[in-house]
């Protein structure tokens, strides 16, 4: 099943740089344009998409997961 | 109180490009490096920071809120 | 751009019943084989994706954001 | 303390089929109608709830954490 | 259907002070001993749950969802 | 790069009074007049923020995280 589309409105594509392995839980780290977006996501899921160093990416956020802090 | 420091891996700065008024949370519009990001954040919290357009401001996302496609 | 996979574990296919929509968020109702399922995403989002009554969506969560109750 | 009712608008019923333990968070697979709910939740939590294989459980998501993808 | 005990391990028990309605999602804040604690859920939750002012609560919080800051 | 004042509602201070340590992700329990708030947060952030037992230290949780439960 392919996906046409989704509604995370924050997408950033790249290449997984590192990936830090857990028993429960990986950390994912992609190199984007915007510098390296890091992910946690499940051990089970890496093995499910079958991801690996160099793997190309999107790394999404939904708009309601974003902090503002001022400056 | 200055915040020396956050956890949150993600950070993403920028300026306040548009913002959209709800009576309860609205949508802040970030011009990054990385392209728009886009907050949900409470309307409340809008005042409270004195944000509006042109505001510098740092958009943050924790990581265990990054999810990942491949593509 | 079109995903191969997500790896947001907990996925739910079905077609859109409701939408209610507000000025910055909307809620979007979807008829799963599970049950109703119940999302808030960005009103800009259900304009962006063109999503109106009956079509055809994944209602996907991240393992992270789930919680468990005992009975 | 017993809770009488909860907001998260999505409940899946079920009993837990898988426990995958790491040292701060584990995995929980729930088995429900409507397919296998993951969740990551604190080990900690897993010892409190003195939750097993079997417990039945109520996995919850609150609205704003589901993503909407148009197929 | 009483639910035992919830996984989420914060938990702030207090009453319902103000609700900002709004036409898909509202404020509400809960006077806590640990101050005001301010959530944002459906509308639709909130007339289900038959909350109000004075409704006594529980705010609760799951623990990957908590960020930490350094002073 | 300090930050000012950040859109977090809920925000708890206190010092840290345990830390779990996990591959990736590590627990961190801090003692506040609130009573003990518990973050899950990556691992190398707490290497990064040089955090250990005694920090003083910002718990923050997003309004659009807290669920509302009726007693």
């Amino acid at each position: 099943m392919s996906i046409a589309a989704i509604n995370a409105r924050n997408q950033f594509r790249g290449r997984i740089k590192e990936i830090i392995h857990g028993p429960v839980v990986s950390e994912v780290d992609v190199e984007t344009p915007a510098g390296i977006i890091t992910a946690v996501i499940t051990t089970r899921s890496i093995k499910d998409l079958e991801l690996g160093l160099g793997s190309e990416v999107l790394a999404l956020v939904k708009a309601t997961e974003v902090s503002i802090a001022k400056l």
